[in-house]
């Protein structure tokens, strides 16, 4: 079904349901497609004699599953919009259908937009989800204006050739020593900024959303983010005590990175509290009032994308190894979650 | 050990603890305590081997316990501080134990303050965790003043004589033919509301906090508290589409509540969505636009002690029916959880 500028294969959803003869299905939206909820339960309701269940907590990515909680509920099928899934992550309780949102708009003309600034010869591609159908036309413009695309395998968190996630950047990685640059086709600022920083080539962005081009601004955007990184691990050079906080979502949890860490602090004789979140906000953690820095091994946006929601520094992984002097601010990481064991 | 007041057998903990060679423990904290966690951590990591994780996500009750995303963390042993347990809840992942907070406060002078108030000669006696250990104080006093206290037994959901919840009211249920009125022990408007609404006694309040007593103001706020439900009630009348809201906490789940709602709203031609929540925010249902109106079948104080906080009417099961013209506003019942199936 088409919604929104998106094509979402509801229509197989429909036809799982009905082969497995599933009773009771909880379908996860993510925020963007909330408003359209009625249209897909309506159709669900309509193809299908399956009861559908909508969970109303925030979806931001296939590494939040539902649970037992819901097979508790006798729900027999899970359909998660919008998201591919995380191919070594394995959903133990209810079988789980991802259903992409992939966009309909046309690619060709930003792309077109693009090539005088695309740098060196071999061009890596890469893009979210929403886009990775367009990149047959995009390798065909970019033969024909004489730049070689290539396109990188990401690890086992990653679904599709090309694919970055806010937390894995693994198909530009594999790729990153061949390209001259990458050209990123998509919205926001987070993955382009990760894939400037982790691949230090240039980056260049195809927005199909505002039909911009972006590249300098990136370069700016990068320097302010790392001063801001740079401030942050500053702001918790003479902390006492951190919280270590670990995702209990099924695909973000670190436990063992955060006794790590936990080791790591307690040697530099720093008090450290291991604190579990399901939903991150700033107010949950306010009641932690003796804590001075919080280092988060959950998803990577928490730290650098919801910075400046935090009262307290939030810091990555890698920072905090920068903190306590066991790495230079040179060899500066941007956080990555790769195989997790599930 | 004495934290702000309360008193918490911390000391027991450690015990089962140290008995049971636990490795990983999660600690659930009561808003209310949270601000002194170091304390807990310090004390449990220092009496025992354990590491300590602290679950950060608000915990409002026994009927939130934490689950199968933590064992899947290896955590082999949970304490919940602040709550007395759901006796017909069990814990399928990890073993739980539940550590009340006694509050140390003196309830004697309040209760001799209280004493010229009561109505009638026996007097149902009922109140909150913290103060329960208080009973036989305030036994005597009532019997030296030529009272009869009374003290009821809860159903299921109760773990101690006189106990009432937020959600359950068993305790006073089966002595309100009895009694001639009751003391409620605690502070707090909403649970000597329920009480009042649901047993329809005269209801007198004893604050050990404020050391003040309440029974008239109860009555206006009862009346101020039926006429907003009124009002929500009139709101919805011409709603059309109706969100039912399922708490997915494992103390929560009334899933077939809201299947027998849902089939009761389509045979009067009504639509209605099954929404399942863990954390309940307003934000959270605003993406839902086109719901008219939504039927909280999760912890009764959502749709009356929130309200004010949802800019779409949020009405109880009792309530629906009053809209639907199924029962009458003179038959108002306050939501009660009771024996859920676990």
């Amino acid at each position: 079904m088409k919604i929104n500028g998106y094509n979402i294969d509801l229509e197989n959803a429909a036809k799982t349901i009905k082969k497995n003869n599933y009773k009771r299905v909880v379908l996860q939206i993510p925020e963007g497609l909330k408003n359209h909820v009625s249209e897909f339960i309506n159709y669900l309701e309509t193809e299908t004699n399956a009861q559908i269940i909508v969970s109303v907590d925030p979806c931001f990515g296939a590494c939040d599953i539902v649970n037992h909680e819901f097979q508790h509920m006798d729900v027999d099928f899970a359909i998660q919009l919008g998201h591919t899934p995380i191919p070594d992550m394995e959903n133990h309780w209810i079988p789980t259908m991802f259903i992409n949102a992939q966009s309909d708009l046309d690619v060709t003309k930003v792309v077109e937009k693009a090539i005088p600034r695309l740098k060196g010869e071999k061009i890596g591609l890469v893009s979210t989800a929403q886009h990775l159908h367009t990149f047959p036309q995009i390798e065909e413009i970019l033969v024909k204006n004489n730049f070689i695309p290539v396109i990188g395998e990401g690890d086992d968190r990653i679904e599709s050739k090309g694919q970055i996630l806010g937390c894995n950047f693994s198909a530009a990685k594999s790729i990153m020593q061949e390209v001259d640059s990458f050209l990123f086709i998509g919205s926001g600022n987070f993955h382009p900024l990760g894939l400037k920083l982790i691949t230090k080539k240039p980056v260049i962005v195809a927005d199909p959303y505002t039909n911009q081009i972006r590249d300098k601004e990136l370069g700016e955007l990068k320097d302010s983010v790392l001063r801001q990184r740079y401030g942050a691990i500053a702001r918790s050079k003479d902390a006492k005590v951190f919280g270590i906080l670990v995702g209990i979502k099924s695909g973000q949890q670190r436990i063992d990175l955060a006794y790590n860490i936990k080791e790591k602090l307690v040697s530099k004789n720093k008090k450290a509290y291991i604190l579990a979140l399901n939903h991150f906000s700033s107010s949950f953690l306010e009641s932690f009032r003796d804590v001075d820095c919080f280092i988060s091994t959950a998803c990577p946006r928490i730290a650098i994308d919801d910075y400046m929601q935090y009262k307290t520094p939030i810091i990555t992984p890698v920072e905090l190894d920068i903190l306590l002097g066991l790495k230079n601010w040179e060899d500066y990481l941007f956080d990555e979650i790769n195989h997790l064991v599930l």
